[in-house]
């Protein structure tokens, strides 16, 4: 075997393509095609663009092109890639689509390998010129050794070297691989997952996949030692056999989830139309996800919410919950969500129930069965401390939800001289070094006071390590998939 | 037929019932039992009570009971009902349930007609003296002629007296009447609701309806002229048949919306626990909504969803619905939700088609199909309102949902020079007076300050008589319910 190949797992990947990849996705300078000259006051999306990576601290070079050169945002504007004094790693095209051609030759004659389109306007439309441009380009970079990114996509979120399309995106990188063919798609999903505490090896919003598709992407995420989590959003496949082999590959050696844009008919239309995609029925995908081991999401928060429970829940032993939290009528509905999903509540055993009745001092107001309803106004000193450090010891179940509905903007907490702050960090305290697997349910939010409330709830708990929903029939759901995605893998190394 | 009867429709309720329950949903005298001295700095639920509805500004005279006497928050406060020098029409029992026995007597004496008993620890316990006791109120209650609403609630919100259980209920009325088996519940339900412009008649937090029940408020909102929607969460009923009599009668007169808490099995223990409610299956509920006419919702948000559905959402003539908004992944997963619920996307048709992408000015970035992807960037001066204008008058369609996702602090969209918030109010504009039914759904909020946003758009939008939601599947599923009840009503209509 030549020392071209590198074998692992079942994953048979070229070292040079890995190492070509890597070196796109973590560019050491980036060139963008189409900035308007910020001084006189044009805006196009190329200045967006130099604005954002600016803001965003790229630890590169970055080199502003437009023909008619000057200044942009303090940066000396070059009017060709071929005038920039170094070997640009990652050109972003912000130019029309009918001057991509010439920029492909242009990046070629200055030894750029690889070329991210913004630019729209091409299969996506459904004009046969429109999509014949998009092949021929294709077929030129392919001729002259330039990798190609979209079009129509947002290209390379990459934290390690400081290079974004938004400024909000995280600093820090993590463990979590995303591929999204939507560009809107994806600032939602790193946005929603970065408030949960998910931080990202690498992003790639890749739109029309006219060259670099999911396969190649997903095969480097599976070599890739930065990324233990992949999640993927997208549209269509271009080699259906092809995607099969190389997400079973993935899903062998790491948790995978994906979104199918596009599941009814008239989606599959309006993916077509998005990003040209050949979709596939609903039906194969399902087959498809199921066959290869990866866990499906079927929403955009499901997604969310799978990258946050790989991240941040250890696979329960089994499926005896124990839900603790304020309100009756949350403990009901939060039975039903979790009976929905599969989870069973065992019932209190009658000494714990007595212990606890001693300790929160009479009952009224309390439902202590499972759910527990310890009221926030019984939530004093180290009652509810105690009344939390029993059940994670409780050894009849084998996960813990905490749920709390945070309606308002907390008047009647206050009221109560205890705030759900206080009842937070009790229970983070509470838990401690506890093994028990547990999620912070959050829910019934119904003003923006409150969902500003839960978002910093949401920080302290990513902080302690906790894995952090909306409500909790999204928990159940999650904490399911993990579950079963757990039991397939360990079916397959059993059986392996 | 005696006066004391009227004739309404095929309800027949007696005019003194109505009046009778009327005078406790609008009282004008509110006495509350169990008030600690605000001036000594203890703290009980009592006094929570009083604070609330002083500061919410209760248009009738209220009076703080303690055996101790004194004064609390500058208001005498008196040792029993019987020295109050009025008859009170509702008092508020916040004191121990071994007390309430007494409260009952000492109530009868004083000639008042109702007692709301937020006092828990009845049969919600489970324990069979505290079920013994519910009895023995329930039972004492009616023999001295006192109406008893609870225990284990929050009672009654009446906007038109100003009485509420919570301060930052909205102060006027509305068309909505609501009764809700769960105190918390009731906080989440009327805010969310009213966050979306709903305003409310009555709502009656009702606990573990040991005398005053789902059926009797059922029937009060039938008669009510205040009423025009009525909604319901429900853990279950003491009488199925008399129910289901008096929930078709409603149904045949107003759109009626109702959650079943405790869909489960485990649901049914939980209500059990929570509300002491003989549950019944989920199948029951299931062919007793059906039979009915009652709309079923499955989550508080989907109650929501319905109430702000019912209350501005015109009956579309048709499914064939114009998708119209921003961003290319957000139209493949709008147009997903809409096929799921039932809704057709009409391809926008070729002339059309033309006439926009000359309005839009090239296609660049721009999906006219339908879904109508239509970047923000490109929404500048007449133009956005001319495309929306056209699109509203669009006979291949029967209604408009308007999607915008709201991803972030909305940076890139400052950065375009165009706001989310300048698109809203063209939205709003352009709309005029067109008759077409249209939905406004913001979504994928990712960050707080996108939701400090989204409020304020679903303020713009009930304002302008628009129903707002927060994602496009619930609104899809919402104006599908809307269509169902509305063509069942029709044919029963066609048949009586």
């Amino acid at each position: 075997m030549s020392p071209e190949h590198r074998i692992s797992g079942s994953i048979q990947v070229l070292m040079s393509d890995f190492r070509s990849l890597d070196r796109i996705l973590n560019p050491r300078s980036v060139a963008i095609a189409g900035v308007a000259p910020a001084e006189a006051g044009e805006f196009n999306t190329g200045l967006l663009f130099l604005e954002t990576i600016l803001e965003y601290g790229f630890k590169g070079n970055l080199y502003p092109l437009n023909p008619r050169g000057g200044e942009s945002l303090g940066l000396k504007v070059y009017a060709n890639i071929k005038d920039v004094p170094e070997t640009v790693d990652y050109v972003i095209s912000c130019i029309p689509a009918r001057h991509v051609l010439q920029l492909v030759r242009d990046c070629a004659e200055a030894a750029v390998r690889a070329i991210c389109l913004f630019t729209a306007g091409f299969s996506e439309t459904g004009r046969q010129e429109a999509e014949a441009l998009e092949r021929d380009v294709a077929r030129l970079a392919k001729e002259l050794g330039v990798r190609v990114i979209g079009p129509n996509c947002m290209g390379v979120y990459s934290p390690s070297v400081r290079l974004s399309f938004s400024v909000d995106f995280p600093k820090e990188s993590g463990p979590v691989g995303l591929i999204c063919q939507s560009g809107g798609n994806t600032l939602y999903l790193v946005r929603a997952a970065a408030q949960r505490g998910v931080r990202f090896s690498k992003v790639v919003s890749y739109g029309n996949a006219c060259d670099m598709d999911e396969c190649e992407l997903l095969e480097y995420f599976a070599q890739d030692p930065q990324t233990e989590i992949v999640a993927a959003y997208m549209e269509g496949v271009h080699n259906g056999v092809r995607f099969k082999r190389v997400l079973s590959e993935l899903a062998a050696r790491k948790p995978v989830v994906v979104l199918k844009g596009g599941s009814t008919e008239g989606g599959l239309q309006a993916a077509a139309s998005h990003t040209g995609s050949l979709a596939g029925s609903d039906e194969v995908w399902d087959a498809l996800l199921d066959q290869t081991g990866a866990v499906r999401a079927h929403t955009l928060d499901e997604l969310v919410d799978m990258m946050v429970t790989f991240r941040f829940m250890p696979v329960p032993a089994g499926r005896k919950v124990c839900v603790f939290g304020v309100g009756g009528g949350a403990t009901v509905i939060t039975t039903d969500d979790c009976a929905s999903s599969g989870f069973v509540l065992p019932s209190l055993p009658g000494p714990m129930r007595d212990e606890l009745r001693s300790a929160v001092g009479g009952d009224a107001g309390a439902i202590l069965g499972n759910p527990v309803d310890f009221p926030f106004w019984l939530a004093r000193e180290d009652r509810y401390r105690h009344v939390l450090s029993r059940l994670l010891d409780w050894e009849g179940t084998d996960l813990m939800f905490f749920q709390i509905p945070l309606r308002s903007a907390m008047e009647e907490l206050d009221g109560a001289r205890v705030t759900i702050n206080s009842l937070l960090d009790d229970t983070i305290e509470a838990r401690g070094g506890s093994p028990k697997p547990m999620a912070v349910i959050v829910h019934c939010l119904a003003t923006a006071e409150a969902w500003h409330a839960a978002s910093e709830f949401a920080t302290k708990c990513y902080e302690a390590g906790l894995p952090f929903y909306y409500s909790t029939s999204s928990a159940a759901l999650a904490v399911d998939r993990l579950m079963r995605s757990q039991s397939r893998k360990v079916g397959v190394d059993g059986r392996g």
